[in-house]
Parts: C-alpha cells; sequence; structure tokens
C-alpha cells in the first residue's frame, strides 16, 4: 500500500478506535504530548508509579517512554511497563532525549534496550549514535551531529542488533528496521523552536502502531510523514513560535487524506 | 438566588479577593490549571512536599486535590494538607483521576476520602462509581460509562455516605449533595480534546468554594455552569484543538454578567 | 555601551551561540520555560536527578534554579549543581518563587545562597526580602508589598553582604549589584495574568548572562527591560490571558533592533 494511503488508514483508525497510549515521559513536554496525541484521536494518559505501571500499560494499546527529566525511579517503572509490554505484545516507542549528554541517560537507554524488546526507538542524530559510541556527545537535547550517509549504516546495523525499528530525525528523518531504509522530507524548522515537537513525534508513532499490525517501519515513516506535514501546514499559517505551535496542534486535528495525497515526502531508500 | 445571579457574584468575589487556591495536583495539568485560575482572577500555587504542605494549605483558601500521576509520597502529602484543611474549615475539593484503571489510583481516593473530610468530589462517571465498585473500570482517564438514572441514584447515596458534593461530569454534569440535585447542559464536545480540561473545572470549583458560604452543591453548581460556558464560547472561536484551548482560556475573563444571564443551563431534578 | 544596544548585542549573541541553559527548576513552569528560552534563540535543557546535574551543568553557558514545587532530593540537585557552576564560572540565576511563603521555601533559598555563590537572585519583593528578615510573608507565590524607597536600600545591603546582583520585580523592577541601581519600567499587568512569566524572565536572565562577561547588573537590567518589552508588545496584540501568553511567547521571536531602541525604558538611580 502507498504510504500516504495507509497514513490515513491509521489517522482514521486512530480516530475510531482511540488507542489508549500510556506515556512515561518527562516533565516538559507531558501537556504537550498529552495534547498532541487527543488532537489525532487517541487517549493519553500518564502514569509513572511502579505502584500502577504494570496495570496502566496492560490497560495500554501502546507504550511510550521518554527519558528527559529522569530519575532513578522512574527508569525502574520504565523497564517494569516495558516487560509488561512485551509479555502483552504492546508496541513500545522509546525516545532517548539528551542520550549522550549525561553517563545516566546513555545508560538508562541501554538498559531498557538490553531488559526489554523495544519496537521503536526515535530520537536525533547523536541521542541515537551515542547509544552505540561514547564517543558521540549531545549538547542537551540538541544533535552535534548532521545526518550522514556513513551514520545511516551505523543505525541499520544498531536496528538489527536490537531487532526495532529506529527513526533518526533531523532536516529529513531516516527510518529502518535494518532491512528497509525510508527518507522523510517532510517537516519545518519551526518545528525546532518549540519544546516537546520531538517527544510529541514519539508519542505519534506510538498510537500509528497501536492501531496497525503493519511492519513498524511503515508505521513509523507514516507517523513522521504526517507529522512533519502538520508542521508544514502550521508554519503556513504562523511565523513565530507561540502561535506555530496552536496551530500545530490544530494541523493534527486538520490535516487529512487531501493534504496527506498532496504533500507527504517520502521514499524509499 | 438564581444561580445566574450567584455565578456572577461569586466570580466578582474571585476577581476582588484574589483567593489563594492550594494545587496538589498532577504533572500534565499544572501549568493549564494555573493559567485557568488566574484567569479568573484567583491566585494559584503548586506544593507537594511534605515539609511545607501543612503551611502551604493553612496560607489557602481552598484546596485542590488531583491524583493523576499519583506517587505515594505525593499521597501522603495530600492527606496531610487534606487534615490541615479540615483543621481551618477549608473547602477540599478532589478529584479522583483514573480512579477505576488501577488499584492505586481507587485506593488513593478512598484512603484520602476516609482519613479526611472532602468537600466536593468531581470526576467522570467511571472515576466516580468506582469508588464504591470494584466492578467499575475506567480507561486510563476515560469513561467507560454514560450517565444513566440508575447511576444517579448512586451516587446519591455515595454523597449521603460520604457527606460530600459529587459533580459527576460528562455530556450532561450532575451535581448532588445527597439532597438536591442539579443538572448543568452547558459545555461543548471540544472539552474533551484538549487535556486538563477536567481537573480545571476541578480547580475553579475550587476557587467557587473559596468566596462563598453557601452550600457546596450550589457552589459547584455554579463552578461547573460558568464553566461549560466558558467552552461553549470558546467553541464559537475555534474549531480546533489548539487554538480552542487558547480561546477557553481567554473566555474566563472575558465572559461575564451578559453571557452567564442569557447561556447558562442549569435545572434542578 | 547604552543598554539599548547592549541588549540587542546580546539578543544576537543568543541567537548565534544557542547558550545552552541548565534549568532546574518548578513542574508548573518547566514547558513555557522551554518555550520562552527557545523563542529566544537559547537551547533549554532540564535536569534535576543527582545521578546526572553535575554533568549537566558542567556543558551548560547557564545555570537557573527555581525553588516553586521543591522537595528535598530536587534541593540537594541545586546544590550540587551550583557548586558545579561555581567551579567552571557558569552564572548562577536563583528564582526564590514563593520563599516567605513556607520555612522550607524560605530555608532552602538560604541554604542555596550560603552553600554556593548566586550570581543573580529574582524574584518579587516579599521572595527576595523574606530571605533577609522573618517578619516578611508571602502569599503563595504572590508578593503582598509593593516595593518603597526603604526597601530598596534593603536590597542593595543584600547584594552587598551575598556579592550578587538582585533583582526585585514589580510594576517597576529594581535592580542593584550594591553599587548601582537600575529602575526597569517595562512590562504590561497582563504578565501576572499567566503563570511563568516571573519565572521565565529568570530563565532569559540566565540567557543574557551565558553570552556576556558584562556586569551582571547590566546583564540583568538589559534582560528585564527586553522582557518587559516584549509583554508590552504581546498586551497590543491580546487583551485576555490564553491569547496573550501566544503572543508573548512570539515577541520573544519577533522583537528586535527597531523597537527595543524605540521603546526600552531603563534608568540608572
Amino acid at each position: 500500500m502507498r504510504i500516504e494511503k495507509f497514513a490515513v488508514q491509521s489517522l482514521n483508525k486512530i480516530k475510531d478506535q482511540s488507542p489508549l497510549i500510556h506515556n512515561i515521559t518527562n516533565f516538559v513536554v507531558m501537556n504537550s504530548t498529552a495534547n498532541i496525541l487527543l488532537a489525532i484521536g487517541a487517549s493519553p494518559v500518564m502514569a509513572h508509579s511502579l505502584e500502577e505501571v504494570e496495570e496502566m500499560t496492560a490497560l495500554a494499546n501502546a507504550l511510550v517512554l521518554n527519558i528527559g527529566t529522569l530519575q532513578p525511579d522512574w527508569l525502574e517503572a520504565m523497564i517494569v511497563a516495558a516487560k509488561t509490554a512485551n509479555k502483552l505484545n504492546i508496541p513500545v516507542i522509546l525516545d532517548p532525549v539528551g542520550a549522550g549528554a549525561t553517563k545516566f541517560r546513555t545508560h538508562a537507554v541501554q538498559t531498557i534496550m538490553q531488559e526489554s524488546r523495544i519496537t521503536v526507538l526515535r530520537g536525533n542524530a547523536s541521542e541515537v549514535l551515542s547509544i552505540g559510541s561514547t564517543a558521540i556527545r549531545t549538547r542537551g537535547v540538541d544533535s552535534t551531529l548532521t545526518i550522514s550517509n556513513g551514520m545511516i549504516d551505523t543505525v541499520r546495523q544498531m536496528a538489527l542488533d536490537y531487532q526495532c525499528t529506529i527513526a533518526m530525525s533531523g532536516a529529513v528523518d531516516f527510518i529502518t528496521d535494518g532491512q528497509r531504509i525510508f527518507r522523510v522530507k517532510n517537516g519545518h524548522p519551526l518545528m525546532g523552536r518549540v519544546t516537546g515537537v520531538g517527544c510529541g513525534l514519539t508519542a505519534v508513532t506510538g498510537a500509528f502502531c497501536a492501531v496497525s499490525d503493519a511492519d513498524p517501519v511503515i508505521n513509523v515513516t507514516a507517523a513522521a510523514a504526517f507529522y512533519g506535514l502538520c508542521g508544514e501546514l502550521a508554519a503556513q499559517m504562523s511565523k513565530q513560535p507561540g502561535s506555530f505551535y496552536v496551530s500545530f496542534i490544530d494541523q493534527h486535528d486538520a490535516t487529512g487524506e487531501a493534504e496527506i495525497e498532496e504533500f507527504i515526502k517520502v521514499e524509499e531508500c
């Protein structure tokens, strides 16, 4: 199926089924993540206590983990939640926010990926590559790297090693499960001027995975293209970050088949 | 006094007195809750440490407890704060976010209500009913139930048992103290498309209770009708969730006597 | 150099260098703080775990501490981060949110200021003065005081004692390092109707300090004047708090040399 048609189908399923997305995420983006998920028709819930994560994950259609503002007890809860999701075949999406900036964050991602099976890893280039190499450093939550061809080979190998799909976000997004590689050109620089936009894509990816049994690499590509398109359309409405964010949320509700058919820019490499 | 006139009077008192509302609430909605309270003229403060909750509650005109993103030490702080409020006759409003989804949340609400005196409990139908029956399950933070007449009898009995006012939110809100029952028809479906809107009503209810010695059932009804009306008026300005939220905040400041007199839809059953 | 020219220069440096601002701040304002910093071109990161604060601060160009929603382990992390910043000559900006409301908050500020060297303290009148006198009480996070001349003498002495710059915010802001005193008249009452606006100024102050070796009193004055001007310009676009906030974020991106040259209202006393 063409990716455009697939994306439209998934969005319709999200609206119809309102999948429950269990987020264990950072304090900065909890509000925006919930609003982005609600805007596409999903149902977000945030819960991080060891006392309840198993039960909450068991109710959910996808689990989204995000290590921004991480602390040790939250990491423990993430691992319990991920193991629960694995047992129940619920997709797990991991956002390694700031991996490569501190050893705590890099190790946290490595631990989660060793102790559980991650369906999708989505981050910027230094976050993703720092997981495999201590030579890569992230500046806070900003990538220090521009995506290159050599990197893509490395990430493809990582995807094979971890048996997951990896989405590496940048001016162009690369998405690979080790076999196939997709390049998504949708997006707009204003998306980097608002907090939580990367984290929002991770959550939207969770919603796409929640409603479809297609290969994760297809779900992730469709999610990234749709999300980037929302950013492009919002940037046509607003050139400054405050009003851009408002339009961006609106576009998650407004963007439909017509825009997706016309403007999605995805290619398989 | 007619509920319209009462609501206007309470809003004027909130603007004049700027009641201090102490919130121990969830991470997702702290920002929006503060902004909603500020927009009506109240003064929000968030504090959850055992080291300071007693002192902070003692300064406040209402205490708002909300168990979204709960963890055990926050529950402990909520109980200490509630007991302090009870001692000082400060109204306590409880939002049982996600009760019925996990045992931790359901038990948390039961514990708070056993260990302290709650003035108002406000939640959706499954959250409220799960407190009395383990057969009721909540899907994350979404109600699994549509309000029915049988439910209203159950909730009336709960209100008598706990000696509190219960507001059960839905397409129509039901509010009862066990004696009187009010039905509020103000509101708009877009209110369910933005995170923190239910939680915001709980906080606004706190502000209404803070400035009036009327029966809580009257304060809660006035708050719910005003709040639903803000949603309706905002939905006239914006049809999508991002801009709807902005208008919704604006309406808390803009909505006054004229709109309240004309559009409030409350009836006593 | 005139303060107008200095402010423009600093803003250009922030856009060019994208200084990394490490925030250990409260849950209510994390999102708005990140967005305000992004809107001026800085790069925010939030991290509070003892496991990583040293490493994160060492990467940063300024450290911003904010005690709203404080808890003991966060206080410990703030002190470790501040000591790290001191060792590396990274400026430390402290926002004493709610100092004077509870002993926990007042003591926390005193402890941070005793155990480390703070570059800038920025708060409202009761927050600032409560640090030196137990007679001063804060109402939640609202000042109970209007700035008077006597106060300014007290604050000047505090600045000398603590060897820091103090910014006392109100209808007019006073900024002093004990030697020089600046008065900033930019600002708008709507800034008090949105949560996190004071905290946002603290963060912006961090960004100004991060890119300039000028006397902190100059950096703080330039930051406060620019920030107040963004509020004034936003208030020309929107009269209600929801849309005002959106415009306020936009103005951090849109306000440039022309507006700063024409509208900055700063005087040295």
